[in-house]
């Protein structure tokens, strides 16, 4: 299911519009049929908000873009497609109707899947030609961010499907949770489902507002959430005797009457309510600012579980290391052009690596330099094999000159001319331009050291990184000076 | 209320030692009463967390350490205390008598709250001399991290209780959630609980294991409950007919079966299972270990948001901005000793900037000397109001020179020394330093431009400015210049 180079999208909403911002970012053209004449006007907004999430997300190189294309009938989007994406309305006659027609039109190989949020496999794919490969694949809102994907078989699904399914979703970052028996609301819904209809309540007694239940999650518990979910927070919470004790110690609070156990009847007079108080709580933020503030966050939180390895971090750890690879950054070959400085460096600015003024933050001037070394490294022939022998090089000497000032989203360039190797030391010189003017906006002369890290002392580098290092120096020998190496700080004062 | 020093704590378990951590490190001397003979063993591994996880959160300067001293009654804990948190075990009975026994015994003007998950304030004070002093404040585990504090009232506790306790709890750094009107479980943990219960059936039917459970939420709906609640969440999916449009579109879901709406039984053989499944999700890793991947998640979590000054970051940037605000960074004053160079900045290596190999990242070396080159600006005067006008110094070259690796927790200093001036430059040295050792990790000289920041050119400092700058270039002409001042990068060849 690696080879999907095509999705139709039935349904182009917030749901079918996530997915098709999903898949352009991973270079995954769409065909999209919506009756909605609104579709593409609405899809836009979705484009522009994923395009924005996905710049701050990661610097990893995104294949490019994949194209998006509204089609007139349910034929015309499935026929040559590879995987087929329904997400309908939560009507199921529309849903059963719909994906029968697809499954008349689709090439015989192509997975269909549902996005529903309630119903069941067996329930959609009744009047289904080829039966098994249909199954549900229930993302979250927005779908562009989000890597949960619950993937749900019926009684006619085969487990091939499941397996395909699950893996065409993780090839473009999701986590594919497979569930393993269907159910009406599959799991996290239900899950969600039982958390707001105990919110109405509270909302509907007076107990606090909508905006105090939000605040008593989110400064508290779903702070946990976003990477432990209640079983492993409630093994925590029994101490050394984990879950058993933890079952046995509170398991007598779930006869205590704390939940209202029905959902209270959604009148006017609640609706009212609700809505007076969640106008309340967003305190005039438009939809669409609310939807940016949404994204920041959960790229910050998705940023901050990455460096951590852990729960969706993982997800995104392992999806950026499959993008890395995928762009093959390049070593070394006699064949190349060595007749200029090397460019193996390209970056945007973050917008969290921008200070109070907007401008990129010193220290990050060093961390796109440091990269860029890093390239220069991967280029010479040092990979992780390399450093596993505890051998690498060290920057011991750096010289900053800023000569313009840069900008939130900017994208750059770094070339690389070595001035000067031997067996030990590579001196080098960095310069930084504007990728769109070429502009120069800072260089970094460095001296790097080849060192054995378990002795921690300088040491030789191996002969076959020496020999391409000593090729791109001798023809780098050919180039002009650049101005500012070998500079010295000091004020220089008229005589 | 801010005016708290020392807190009695009836009870020292997982909340009561939770408690205690905060306080310390928010310089409050805490009293514990326990009668567990292992109370104090179990305290110094709560504490050794808490520790870990405060160097990691924030490098802003904490209060010296609270004092914490076991004690052997519940009359010589509260004897002295401003305020008294109860955290004994859910029990009614016991509770009872305790806060009864803590009245009798605290100070007139002492609040006296409770930490209870599941009681009502009112069933709580029935015994209390001075019930209006009594309330409740629910925290949640780890009670150092997770800033959500419910703050309830019972029939009897006067407004005046329950805004004290929310500003105490405030200046320690947590989000106090006032609850209008008390109900069993409060509002966090029925919403918690209501989600466990349908956790519960879902594992009991076999739909999902606990691990998968765990999944659903992580992946998707928690990754948004750590910063936006399930009321804005509802209010995004209703698009731009918000909450409205989103309870009338989705209300009838609410008469659908999604939850089963009473807990399962808690018989042995759920108890077996979930016990057997939350095992193989743990995989081996202690409840220590399973603690610090938690408080690890969070830090990040809480960066991540203060990044965005959103929900729990909010409330983590507030506080630290009181933090820095407490620490009066001195600025110069006439008796100042110049006759070596100025001791400005204090950092400790998070582990967050260690590379790979554990050492700290490139870049974070020109974070620190920029740090350092702040608060030489702060020292010179120059404040908010300064910036205001539109002038500011920047950072125009820069030379690092690296001596010894550094590693994560390190505690570090740096001096600077003036090197040259004139009303526009400033010509620096700076030298960073091993706190332990006073060792001489690496230098970076400056050149440091003063700008308007509206015309994007160079200017003249304003005069006050360049009467510090030039007393401290004064008495620094004095100094030795340092010998890697002046230095040029290149590969030295014996001739």
């Amino acid at each position: 299911m690696n080879g999907v180079k095509t999705v139709a999208l039935l349904g182009g909403g917030v749901i079918g519009g996530g997915w098709a911002a999903r898949l352009a970012m991973n270079g995954i053209d769409s065909l999209i049929f919506d009756p909605d004449p609104e579709a593409e006007r609405k899809l836009e907004a979705i484009l522009a908000n994923a395009r924005r999430a996905y710049r701050k997300l990661s610097l990893a190189p995104l294949h490019e873009g994949g194209a998006i294309r509204f089609v007139g009938s349910v034929a015309e989007a499935v026929a040559e497609a590879d995987f087929i994406q329904e997400n309908a309305p939560e009507r199921l006659d529309l849903k059963v109707k719909l994906l029968a027609e697809a499954s008349r039109a689709a090439k015989p190989d192509a997975v269909i899947a549902s996005s529903t949020s309630g119903f069941k496999p067996s329930d959609l794919q009744v009047d289904c030609e080829g039966p098994e490969r249909v199954c549900i694949g229930h993302p979250f809102n927005p779908v562009y961010l989000l890597p949960l994907v619950e993937v749900v078989g019926g009684e006619r699904t085969s487990e091939e499907t499941k397996r395909q399914a699950g893996a065409f979703y993780e090839s473009i970052g999701m986590h594919a949770l497979q569930i393993a028996k269907e159910a009406d609301g599959h799991v996290s819904d239900r899950l969600q489902e039982a958390l707001w209809r105990e919110a109405l309540h509270i909302v509907n007694d007076g107990i606090a507002t909508a905006d105090e239940v939000d605040r008593s999650i989110c400064y508290g518990p779903g702070l946990r959430w976003s990477f432990m979910g209640p079983a492993l927070t409630f093994r925590l919470a029994g101490g050394e005797g984990g879950m058993e004790h933890y079952l046995r110690q509170f398991g007598p609070t779930l006869k205590s009457p704390w939940t209202k156990l029905v959902a209270p009847e959604m009148d006017d007079a609640l609706i009212a309510r609700l809505t007076e108080q969640s106008d309340a709580q967003a305190a005039g933020r438009s939809i669409r600012e609310l939807e940016q503030l949404r994204d920041d966050c959960l790229v910050s939180v998705l940023q901050a579980l990455r460096s951590n390895d852990y729960a969706a971090g993982n997800t995104q750890r392992a999806y950026e290391e499959r993008l890395y690879e995928a762009s093959h950054k390049s070593v070394f070959s006699e064949s190349d052009d060595l007749t200029k400085p090397l460019r193996l460096h390209e970056a945007r600015v973050a917008p969290e690596w921008v200070d109070y003024n907007g401008h990129l933050t010193e220290s990050r001037y060093l961390q796109i330099f440091g990269d860029a070394s890093d390239a220069l490294f991967r280029y010479l022939g040092i990979d992780a094999d390399y450093h596993a022998e505890g051998l690498s090089y060290y920057t011991v000497e750096t010289h900053i000159s800023h000569l313009l000032e840069v900008a939130a989203e900017e994208p750059l360039y770094v070339t690389t001319q070595i001035l000067d190797s031997d067996e030990k030391r590579i001196h080098l010189f960095h310069s930084m331009h504007h990728g769109g003017d070429d502009g120069q906006l800072a260089t970094a002369e460095q001296m790097i050291l080849h060192v054995d890290t378990e002795a921690q002392q300088a040491c030789a580098a191996k002969p076959e990184v020496l020999a391409r290092l000593g090729r791109i120096a001798e023809a780098h020998g050919a180039l002009v000076k650049p101005e500012l190496a070998g500079r010295q700080i000091g004020i220089r004062r008229k005589a």
